[in-house]
């Protein structure tokens, strides 16, 4: 297996994404992509959506989670996976590592929600506290590593993981050949950096969007900067989207991806109540955010054909954005 | 396109069903068929979920309504179609008309929700009022039918109908070869009534079965009883499910479904969240109705493979069942 693997040291490109594909088929779905000519005469373009939130695990993050535990060696995975994440990464690790049936810890902060602790368990996942910043967390995973001869599989800036998340891409112009414009959301970068690997090698003339909530638009700066502008203090019902790029990721999209515009949260949750509606999915807030950039003319695809990566569908629903008092 | 038509006037076949698939193709989607580990643990068998709801307008209904609306002559088209329906067939059959470019008139009592009546406005079709009882409905129809001269497309008691309601269950096994039962809704019985006609031409067999709110159970005490028991006063969430058979779906569920299944309210709420959270799908009550029968346990599926149509996923997001008071 180890031979096949996708390589960690360097970037992928469109062969090692296919064989990505490949490597996963038997444990990701092939997502159906929807249109809807409401949303198309809303936004006064030709939308298809690919439709991440179909995944068992109800994000894109399972393609990545399974190619990285689908590239370890025999040795390696039998010592097992470890990651920080307290969201689908976690989730999507979790239940890969059970795929493939093997252990896999999970390092979250104490506080995080009981759901979210529960989403790994039920994969029989091992969760392990840390505190709630960047330096405890990563001590934590430092010790499970050290502890058990895991392999760390970090939620982004790994290039098995950038190379797994490619794949949905493949997926969507081989069903949309025809696109003039992909937008994928960003948090750490990891799905718009195998979107626009991807997409540019089956299209040059392409052009890839990231997708950020003004509220936490580290991408948007970094781009502007040239160099990582570490995201503090988000302010975002997107959160999905909190994180910073990792140099891997902000090396890709300073070379790949054609802008990264940012959304209003009114519109992120005009947006994911539009998709509900329109599509009838469930969609979480981060995976609103393309949407709610073409609600508000962010990005210049007037009449073109766009596909959009619907990352994820895990919400509370007892809670819903437009109902509460804020929304 | 008379000649190859559905017939109105005796029951489909196999043939029918396949030629309604082909004369419908470009007006509805394939829609996917998905599945859940942890939806199939909690009910002790394999199931697929076949998405109806993810038909452009949100349910089924679009493929009845269009294979009447593509059965009709031209001369027939010209002078429009007429039904009524507050509910998903109104605005299915509008929206069939619009896109075959021919007129539509939908009668709903003035009482009805305004959200409803958009829904078949935005189409374009010509909203007619009548009072809430059938005497009223019907007077209206007819009325309408005598001054346009169209055609009547009855939401469920209309073999053309019932013929297009089929072709879904054509899909199904098609994707799922390997059904032991399929389960629908039960409302006024035309999706039943074409699943049946359908799967058990194509697996003789097959068990299917209806599955009805027990606040709206006039498919079961009708099949009990030999004869049409009429629906009076439904006490139901599930909106879709209030109807009466008529003698063309009664005459088909006598003959050909196993068993009519009647679930509790509580039971469509539960599994109307679930399927939400599970598969990450908008479905409205009547679509999680066959869910909530297995949930239950109110159907012999134990272990064996189960299909289910996902009938409809047109819910009004302000207002979620498992938030209300009494849920």
């Amino acid at each position: 297996m180890a031979e096949s693997a996708t390589p960690i040291d360097q970037a992928p490109d469109l062969a090692t994404i296919l064989a990505a594909r490949e490597r996963i088929r038997s444990f990701v779905r092939r997502t159906p992509v929807l249109s809807s000519p409401a949303l198309d005469a809303l936004c006064g373009a030709r939308l298809v959506f690919k439709c991440e939130s179909l995944q068992e695990i109800g994000a894109f993050k399972a393609r990545g989670a399974s190619n990285a535990v689908l590239s370890l060696s025999d040795a390696e995975a039998a010592r097992g996976v470890v990651t920080h994440s307290s969201g689908n990464h976690g989730a999507a690790l979790a239940w890969a590592a059970a795929r493939r049936g093997i252990p896999a810890w999970v390092v979250m902060p104490s506080t995080a929600a009981a759901v979210k602790q529960q989403a790994v368990r039920q994969f029989g996942a091992t969760v392990r506290h840390s505190d709630p910043g960047v330096d405890s967390r990563e001590k934590v995973c430092a010790a499970v590593q050290a502890e058990t001869g895991a392999t760390l599989i970090h939620p982004y800036n790994d290039w098995r993981v950038i190379a797994g998340q490619g794949t949905a891409a493949l997926e969507l112009l081989e069903d949309a050949p025809e696109l003039d414009a992909v937008i994928a959301p960003v948090g750490g970068g990891g799905l718009v950096s195998g979107t626009a690997i991807a997409a540019k090698s089956l299209a040059p003339s392409i052009k890839v969007y990231g997708a950020e909530p003004a509220g936490a638009d580290d991408a948007f700066q970094s781009l502007r900067a040239g160099r990582i502008v570490p995201q503090t203090d988000p302010r975002t019902i997107a959160d999905g989207l909190r994180s910073s790029l990792g140099d891997r990721t902000f090396a890709v999209i300073r070379t790949r991806v054609d802008a990264i515009a940012t959304a209003s949260e009114e519109a992120i949750v005009r947006a994911m109540r539009l998709l509900w509606e329109r599509l009838r999915l469930v969609i979480e807030p981060s995976g609103a955010v393309p949407l709610a950039c073409l609600l508000e003319n962010k990005l210049p695809v007037e009449r073109l054909r766009v596909g959009i990566i619907l990352s994820g569908g895990n919400v509370d629903l007892d809670r819903l954005p437009w109902q509460d008092a804020t929304a």
